[in-house]
């Protein structure tokens, strides 16, 4: 069962790179008592806070400035957000824009090229409010593949359409495209999408595939003995998708991810980030919920999607112990998931929240606060987060790597927090 | 938490309208003592059953003749291919090509048209030995979509593409196409795939939406409540996507799902029929599950979609008691889903099997039966069913229908059988 327990990392939050600790988010894991905020919440400053990832997969020394720098301002725009009164639905999407516009990230703007030299992505979002969900999958020539998810899930929100019609809630490839331009989501000609790091990437991959089937000239008709010697070389790659979970003022909870998918993919493939459950999971406290829980999933789609990997985690995170219930989640439904027995090496990573309303330890005290314990963790050999709340000045930073020797794809890292959000205004008026 | 419990109507097997039981296929829900087959096992008889469905929607008296025949023939096709020794996953395919192939279903040829009167296809498969599964969305061009879904299983089954790419899972529109193309299954030209039914749905179902729309001139950007008082009217229609379900001689169980989509859907809407956990699902025992499980769901795809309702059933399967367990699904997770909390009806139906191994009553013998208990259930007008044991001279087939006066997408009907299948070779060897 616990197979690769002895090579599972797992690193407190104070051992951050980024040492501006913002006043809200403090302490190691797990629980200790909880922090008063150093600074006064003004009254102008809404509730709220938001973590975001620029991908599972290999983030390299020399771009780590870029990586940590994109999740900074993805952070400050879901705070902006935030901060101006939006729900957690808008903040996540804000969030989702800044990740997506680097070129830097494998989501929107320097996306992956696939097979044909295409930029094809996938995206989609969750709102914990609602449970309603929007996806687009293989959509091209948008920039900003998460605002067509966000808007169908609006839509969808909205009721039937004519003749007692069921609005979509997954769309693909044209029909995606075409959608979005009569919802006035402007395009973006696909050349203008493509970065110098993506296009590069193409080439040297394209050779790569090359060089593999000329050395193997029968290897699309291959036994399975012959396809396994082939190395695992995306194992190394790149896979990092984006995306953000947030919770608002109100305790709602968002969550949301893009991607251009796996690098030479098949024209038409659609990984976990258009995958409802799969690619991203928001649900509120109910009655069965003690917990509100959001999700998002970075990685292999296509283990991603086998394992329904953002619901398995969301669903984990209704247990005691959140760090634990994370833990055995990637380890149980992940790793040693029998859906994945016949892969070698098993490549994702997640970030989840969960959050409960408490009251201030005083008990004459009204406050009203919100307690979000949130967390990272990943098989592959580094993971990018940001977090920021809206009381902070600016986010917190981070590139989570597996120890020294640790197998990418068999072993795990885990880290994390706690945030406590105060909403003084009823107290201050 | 039961509000509608009320209006659940519990028919049970030998209330079917077809009266020619087959020997294996007996016996009123729940359980009674297991009977043996009437007719002797030959030797060259291999075990396995399979159950279909031909779509929950509405089936009119007029066509109901059609709808069985084509779930007799799909039955014949599944039965054919286990007695030949074939796997789980390869009957259940067979029985797919032939529900997909009858123009009275909203599947392969005779497909729904979208909005442009074009037919786009969903379709996926699951294997519960491997736990791999396959899947198309928005194909275009292709008689028989379960097919390009059953090879994208086999080949992802083989293990990794050359530069060690990981295969794709899910295709979706012309990559899909070209997909198949260059896997060998032959192209069919969109027109030869529409039905006079199909031509003529399209017709009076675009008239509906002029004159809707012509009523409602602002409808595309009307208040919630405008929308929500336009009537359900695919409520009435026919939703009639296409599954099956098999186990074959060595306990494996496998999935399949095929569909049309929704009439005058949006192109490029992907339903559940190509998405994971939602259209079909299939696992075989192992050790936290006593049960084999496979699932096949119809209906409206974002209701399917949205509560994940394969995957759900399949879990709850699990329990003691089968019929319990998926009236309880139904109710909890289906028609009293917070996913759907918004929704007035909800729409669609599910067939299910589990089997489990058990020992010949008599002490002394050393013959090996499955124990198969099957089910289908439904909150749609109906449900078009057939299943036949390997044993069987013919299908079963049935038009499970909900009681008068019951609200389509409020309450729901559920029947079911159970059938021992014995294999007899070891004893007569």
């Amino acid at each position: 069962m616990w197979r690769y327990a002895f090579e599972v990392m797992e690193t407190l939050l104070n051992a951050s790179e980024d040492d501006q600790a913002s006043p809200a988010l403090t302490n190691p894991w797990p629980k200790i008592p909880i922090p008063k905020p150093d600074t006064p919440v003004r009254n102008d400053q809404a509730v709220g806070f938001v973590l975001v990832h620029a991908g599972a997969g290999y983030h390299s020394e020399s771009k780590a400035k870029e990586y940590k720098h994109v999740c900074k301002r993805a952070c400050q725009r879901a705070v902006d957000r935030l901060r101006a009164g939006a729900l957690a639905v808008d903040a996540v999407t804000a969030a989702l824009v800044e990740l997506e516009d680097s070129p830097f990230t494998n989501a929107g703007m320097g996306s992956n090229l696939n097979l044909s030299g295409k930029i094809e992505c996938d995206a989609s979002i969750m709102d914990g409010r609602s449970l309603h969900y929007g996806a687009v999958g293989a959509i091209s020539g948008i920039k900003n593949p998460v605002l067509v998810a966000n808007r169908l899930l609006s839509e969808a929100q909205k009721g039937k359409l004519s003749a007692g019609r069921i609005p979509p809630c997954f769309l693909v490839g044209e029909g995606a495209h075409d959608w979005a331009m009569s919802h006035g989501i402007p395009p973006c000609p696909s050349e203008k999408m493509a970065s110098k790091f993506s296009l590069s990437a193409y080439k040297r991959n394209k050779r790569k595939m090359e060089l593999a089937e000329k050395a193997e000239p029968g290897f699309n008709h291959q036994t399975k003995k012959k396809r396994q010697s082939s190395e695992n070389e995306n194992g190394s790659g790149l896979l990092d998708t984006v995306g953000a979970i947030v919770v608002d003022r109100d305790g709602n909870v968002a969550a949301a991810v893009s991607s251009g998918g796996l690098a030479m993919k098949h024209p038409g493939r659609v990984g976990q980030a258009a995958h409802h459950a799969c690619g991203c999971w928001a649900e509120n406290t109910r009655t069965q919920n003690p917990y509100s829980t959001a999700v998002s999933t970075s990685g292999c789609g296509e283990h991603l999607i086998r394992t329904m990997l953002a619901r398995e985690c969301s669903t984990a995170m209704q247990c005691d112990d959140a760090h634990q219930a994370l833990l055995e989640a990637m380890q149980n439904k992940f790793i040693s998931s029998p859906f994945l027995a016949s892969e070698d090496r098993v490549l994702g990573g997640v970030i989840v929240l969960r959050c409960s309303r408490c009251s201030d330890s005083q008990p004459s005290s009204d406050i009203q606060a919100i307690l979000v314990e949130f967390l990272w963790s990943h098989t592959t050999e580094s993971m990018c987060v940001g977090y920021m709340s809206a009381q902070d000045g600016k986010a917190k930073t981070h590139i989570s790597r597996l120890p020294p020797g640790a197998v990418a794809g068999r072993s795990l890292a885990i880290e994390g927090g706690v945030c406590r959000l105060v909403d003084t205004t009823a107290a201050i008026d």
